[in-house]
């Protein structure tokens, strides 16, 4: 018998996820790929086997036997975009909301993102740490074995290069894998009020490159990111930008179509860019370009749903378009303030229409994919790094159908378990 | 010094939720009693003494003193309206209803709720119990220590008598503190398709008298709860159920204009029904009633949310006129399975318009009126039962602003420690 570091057997469902080195795109999306009392073999953190538990068990020897007990087994959650880390909450200003205030209304009035923006300029490292290490935490526990995160509560150099010392020190403090996104055209600072192109300026001359430096001392790849929007960067702004880091080494990324279709996700799929995300008010010409393209549409339901908006992004247009959809939770202080990767696949299941193994699908495989890490994670495929989950339930479907409440068991990352059970 | 069992002190935010004997009605709505610092002391498992820390520190001492580290501690939630005990799940029903497929469409065609029925039918006491248990462990995990329960899954005299002894059972093993609902009005049995009113035949001169029996026989007072809606039970149906109830002594309760307003509100306040729930498609008169009677207005925002309708409770209309509104989770598997209270909250907040403070004393305060324990339970006044949360937040207001993690650090029932810290 062939000897293997974990061997997690007896999983009622086993979902594989496949994707064979690619995203599931269109009418492909909620392929799962399910073994009926399945298992998987670990070694050295990664995936050696997955098949029928009688076939796994008689093949290999276990340093650690884990019996999932009917349960259901999948991959990891991937959460491709969230705005950690940040300081402070907007707890008040949610409070104003429902008195009527309109999200853009409030960041007019220099509320909204300029308050978090404040608290997170006076914070140091370390309090940026402290303050988002529950965050972190509590992701994990509702499943999430990868994540993005971004600067963009910064808004001058050495804000935002602050944000991305947090972001390295909270990878070595949890298990949560981290990929860094360079945001400082999330918004406009109060020092360049009616000067946009003044900030442009500052960040296509400092910024970025000083983004760039951190990125060559801390050997990794960053994205950079901008908010293209009405009142924010428009799309000549958004694409002097992305040229810029594009140039720098920077992979891309573009906010689009939030509140406004100006173009911006045609431009991501023009330029490469590894992700589009929010696409609710995506015009007909970009939803098409996201089928020829590679650049994966992400959405982000908790953001209509925080601010309880009845747009959502268009899925079944995207996927009948041909289209790769990820989903994330946007985690945030002004718009959506929610860790859990379930909740936002109860939220696409009812207002984006995807079936359970559709937001499944978009959670873990396509998620992995938006970040550039769909060769390493998201799906539970022979190679693959083991970040692997086991539910309360036996039947993935509780998934999206049950909302609110955390169905993650016990999770498994890189062959360690680190929650539960 | 005074001695006490617990002391619990230093609450960054002590929200009392005062009702004086009555819940909170219309402007009134939100009133938290809030006190910085606060403590509150407990003897017997009553609430003796409720104040500033320092005050109740120098006048109390106590056999377990509890340090709230400046978070909020808030009353037990109360979930005055669920369909515990079921059996079996409807994950299948929900992905064909991502299809397209109505409830009602659903239920017409013999799935929906007599799926749950079959099930619920087949299964014994003991199968009850087990597979209810742990969602009553999750409610209290969340911070329910005080809900109802409703027969109904049964729909013949046997099995729903059975469901009470199912309730009976779940009451000894666990602190959530149950009250019994009668339900065999819940929807008609296929034996008596297209004859309606031979089965209110049966409830009324059958299935009443033997709940009523039990009653007697546990020493207990049952709800008797009608669902008064097109293509169930009609208004003259519904007040012959509730006329007869009430002649053997049930309490009564009503689930009204859930899809359609037929009455069964202004029917409720006219029989002096502790509660009206749903209530979505409530017509101005009945509006209008509830701010004249007694009756409280339970509203269920996870049903319209379950379901992805974008119709909600109008609660600013019930609280101008004068209304008692509460919150529920309406748990059961076919239109909403979520166990929090926490996000009926945040779904109030969105959908129904509430600020944080209303929704907190619509899940306190007055939800323990509509199950007829407001003297009892709902809020931290001198006299109640000492259920207690302490939060994982030190601002009440991050409950409905942030969702679909778990905010409640610690739970104490009764005086006891029951989850965590």
């Amino acid at each position: 018998m062939e000897n293997v570091d974990l061997l997690l057997y007896n999983a009622g469902q086993l979902c594989v996820v496949p994707g064979g080195g690619a995203a599931q795109r269109g009418a492909d999306l909620g392929r799962l790929g399910l073994i009926e009392n399945g298992a998987v073999a670990v070694r050295d953190g990664r995936i050696v086997a997955v098949g029928p538990s009688d076939e796994l068990r008689a093949e290999y020897s276990a340093g650690m036997l884990l019996d999932a007990a009917g349960r259901c087994v999948i991959p990891g959650f991937v959460d491709p975009h969230t705005h950690l880390p940040w300081m402070g909450d907007r707890a008040d200003e949610f409070e104003l909301r429902l008195g009527g205030a309109s999200y853009m209304e409030i960041m007019a009035a220099g509320g909204g993102i300029m308050s978090t923006v404040r608290a997170t300029r006076q914070a140091s490292v370390d309090e940026l740490v402290a303050a988002n290490l529950p965050r972190l935490q509590r992701m994990l526990a509702h499943g999430t074995t990868s994540a993005e995160m971004k600067t963009g509560y910064g808004l001058d150099t050495e804000s935002e290069i602050k944000q991305l010392d947090a972001m390295h020190a909270l990878q070595q403090q949890q298990p949560v894998e981290l990929t860094y996104t360079f945001l400082p055209a999330h918004a406009v600072p109060a020092e360049y009020t009616g000067n946009t192109d003044g900030y442009v300026d500052r960040i296509v001359g400092e910024m970025l490159p000083a983004g760039a430096e951190w990125m060559r001392a801390h050997d990794t790849v960053l994205f950079c990111d901008v908010f293209c929007e009405e009142g924010v960067f428009d799309l000549a702004q958004t694409r002097r930008i992305l040229e810029a880091a594009q140039r720098l080494g920077y992979r891309l990324k573009v906010h689009a179509d939030e509140f406004a279709g100006l173009g911006g996700t045609a431009l991501a799929v023009e330029m490469g860019a590894v992700s589009a995300d929010h696409l609710v008010h995506t015009p007909e010409a970009d939803i098409q370009a996201l089928g020829r393209g590679a650049t994966i549409a992400v959405a982000l339901p908790g953001t209509p749903f925080g601010l309880a908006h009845h747009d959502y992004t268009p899925a079944k247009a995207i996927l009948e378009a041909g289209g790769a959809l990820a989903l994330a939770t946007d985690l945030n202080p002004g718009t959506t303030w929610c860790e859990s990767m379930p909740m936002m696949m109860a939220l696409a299941c009812r207002y984006m229409g995807l079936t359970q193994a559709q937001a499944l699908a978009a959670a873990t495989l396509n998620a992995a994919f938006a970040i550039g890490r769909g060769e390493q994670v998201g799906s539970l495929e022979i190679g693959k790094q083991a970040d692997i989950l086991i539910l309360d339930v036996s039947d993935y479907r509780h998934l999206g159908y049950r909302y609110g409440t955390n169905p993650v068991q016990a999770v498994i990352k890189k062959g360690e378990l680190v929650v539960g059970p």
